[in-house]
């Protein structure tokens, strides 16, 4: 009996999309990942990449701060938001541009590449101007005239899993990127809402969809733990187990102290604070180097 | 600003119940756990148990042939289904008193402690003269009788959450089993049911609740990457998961061989081949080596 | 182009099942219903049956107070519970075998046929001695030794859909009574878990599945707005959808008056009052009046 | 014992938002509805509001003959889409510009006020140019950029509901409009994902919001069973239910007959033939003349 790897029944259902194996020849061993560089640092190599740094830059002094204990830390690329998704409109939006140039600033300090979130197409030229690597958030995955026009850039992007996605509309959200010529995606998993959960964490990770997502396609796979629960407490187990399950990297919210966390605007209960990153940055190489990067 | 831990708020709300650490003196230091010990096997010590086996006990030699399997890859306890919980009435529903016979010659033959389920109040008895451990599935989580009734009982019990059970619900339940004197309970995630999974898995694998749980009960946690999958190609990454974020132990099904497979009358997409159990216990124990049991 | 209805789809694609329309050549129309008739009151004939009365038993004088609103409002049958099913074991758990005489004597005192639960394989036979129906919640939806024990008696059966059950394991449970020979069931949708209604609700009534279960099984189908929302203010609304759905049934918890809410021991904010459910029986009489009870 | 409504609790707990009754002196009577008029036709008013269409305009004749088929039927308003939010980027993805122009034509002709979805903030311009409505469909609930634009305009917004988001989320989506200036919103709920659906329909429609969404926002709400079930045969039920529960309008694919079906570049299972929307309409008419709109 011949049970099949349910990624290739999977990939099989699915239409044509240039992000398959399947339609990819390059990349027909599923052995093999579509490595992506962003400002030096590799997703898909032989290493898992940490990428930290503050929910929202709120001032240069915080972003600063933050972008100094991420390098410390042993983080590879500086996350931060200068145009934040919030829920209420009324709450804290990020300082945008302002934002943008204050990354730029801590990049040039820190040397750490950025990461930042973009919302709106009409700011995509802007953003990928201060961009290292452009981040399409959960609630964009299926923005598709967001997703065709960083598509039209040649910057690498970070696509998000919406909280409910299926594995094939997270594919179907990358071939939007990827049909208008950019293949530079790492995909991102942060959780998916269910039932139990909801007095604890705001979602459950999913890690059963890594092997058919590897199966499926060549794109780098990492995840996001901070998003995924909202609490800062439960990141370092999460991001252990990601870990062992061979993700290619983690996207890691840090704040700079306890003491700076109660200033924060938005998302205070999620941070690590620096020592956990470092502690989580430490046992990513440890897993590394004893078991492998896929293990 | 003082974040408290989610599972201590969990906690507080939470009535009172005897398996919780607020109510348990013994355990209220937040590392500590209630080490419960099953045929000279003990969950919440320091190594990460490994129970495997097959879905269901067929005949003697397929029985005896996984346990030799579970034997040799390193596994500590067998577990095998006599009655078992089938979807449809007309499917096969498990050997019954034949297979526990089985299971104890088994147990005889390899020197395993057994792990099986029981479904129906008016069987614990008979099925606790044969097991070392009663498992109580995710459908009876919330079969209060039948909790009541192995509560009664001095023989451990492996309680499951139900696939959209709260944390709430799940200590709940543990306490019908505790209230009646018994609380040698492993608790057991086996994934929860969401929306964006159903194409390539059953569930998906809940680790947010393990630091919960950990600070509200000092009972040992374990996870069933099997049946969270139902796709014995998923098991190995998720095994490695759980024991990265620090879980007492595994609950793996596995089959004699790849040609035994198809002869399967349950689930037999689900088993792992016993090379594949292998490195799993492999990776197990050099986690435990490099990284600490719950680091 | 041909689109066939997906009830007739979701049964091709189920086992054989003596529930089925298609293994039940006298129900082969898919218009026709197999009525099942409790205490003179037919479920699945002209009229939509409106079963009514508290959640738990807690004394006579509750009892029979309800019973006489419930009479008064147009009820056709009494709910309530001897037996509780309750999430903490230090909850009340009903009465048991004196609230079963106790709803025994408002049946004699009031005329209504009683519907109440079983939650124990070994009470099968006592609960039937005194109930005209025998309910399964959604809890035991799969407890199998429950659902055979039942199927063994003539008893009509009430079986609620577990709250994240597929069309698929319901009617697999109901097979499990039929395949003992009572083939007198009634179902009852009570809503599923979902992520989005939390702060206002327990669940979401799934009235599409009602179509696709018709076209699958003649059994008759009812809802539970009470349990679905555990909001009393929530209940009239769903029922008003749920009998213009052309549902075969309502089951309504109700409280004797607002003074008596305060005293109650289990799920005090869930029971309509006395008008609130005589204004429900009255729209389901105006609405089979003019829509005809499956328009 | 005061059991407060739990669309009162919600709405305490939820910030300032300019979209509550109780940020909304005008409305503070939890029995007024904030009007919102369309091309003549009244949302919130006595009269449920039926607007119909196909799915996606794929041609002058197509749209002609189902729009002259929604006349015929009773429809009050248009529905289609010229942009189409496409899973799989190599889908039709709508006659763009081109279909606006049909659009308005079959206004002309039918005398048919115009509800089309806007995808892209950059021509929310062009849309409103021609839309009598701007459908903000659910994968964009949380575009926010997308909803501050449409804020902007004068012209009535239809927002639907995304398919796992809380009443919260969806109160502050309306806020991103109406902070801009634009209060004539209609909320569209289109089902939830939840997990025992999936072999019969895409979402399960959630009921239980309309209450605490009355009582929380004097916004008009309508439904959208087509897109919640997928199939057009689930449909009819679904309008019936969502009417009777009291909701200000309906939102149904048609197509133009069945012969059509086969042709269609999009969604070909969900739209009703003109006949089940004719009595669609009738059952709707004939709730509002013995039970009221909002009994």
């Amino acid at each position: 009996m011949n049970i099949r790897p349910v990624g290739d029944t999977v990939s099989e259902r699915l239409p044509e999309l240039s992000v398959l194996r399947r339609c990819w020849p390059e990349y027909a061993d599923v052995g093999s990942t579509h490595q992506v560089e962003v400002a030096g640092v590799r997703f898909g190599g032989p290493r898992c990449v940490v990428v930290a740094g503050p929910c929202a830059v709120e001032s240069r002094d915080q972003a600063l701060g933050v972008g100094r204990a991420v390098c410390a830390a042993g983080g590879q690329l500086l996350r931060g938001g200068a145009y934040k998704p919030r829920t209420n409109p009324h709450s804290f939006q990020g300082l945008g541009l302002e934002g943008l140039k204050i990354l730029s600033e801590v990049r040039q300090l820190t040397g750490l590449g950025i990461v930042t979130e973009v919302l709106d197409p009409r700011l995509v030229e802007q953003v990928a101007g201060y961009a290292d690597m452009l981040q399409i958030g959960s609630r964009s995955m299926q923005n598709f005239p967001l997703l065709t026009e960083v598509g039209r850039t040649s910057v690498p992007v970070l696509l998000k899993r919406g909280w409910s996605a299926t594995l094939e509309e997270w594919l179907c959200a990358a071939e939007y990127i990827a049909k208008e010529g950019n293949r530079n995606i790492v995909l991102c998993e942060r959780g998916l809402r269910a039932s139990g959960h909801w007095s604890y964490a705001r979602s459950v990770l999913d890690l059963n969809v890594l092997e058919p997502l590897r199966r499926a396609t060549p794109l780098p796979v990492i995840v996001d733990p901070s998003h995924c629960t909202g609490r800062w407490t439960l990141v370092a187990g999460l991001s252990r187990a990601a870990v062992a399950a061979g993700v290619d990297g983690l996207l890691i919210e840090v704040v700079e102290s306890e003491s700076a966390r109660s200033q924060l605007r938005s998302d205070r209960e999620q941070g690590v604070p620096p020592q956990v990153l470092a502690e989580i940055v430490g046992a990513t190489r440890a897993a590394e180097a004893t078991v492998g990067r896929r293990p």
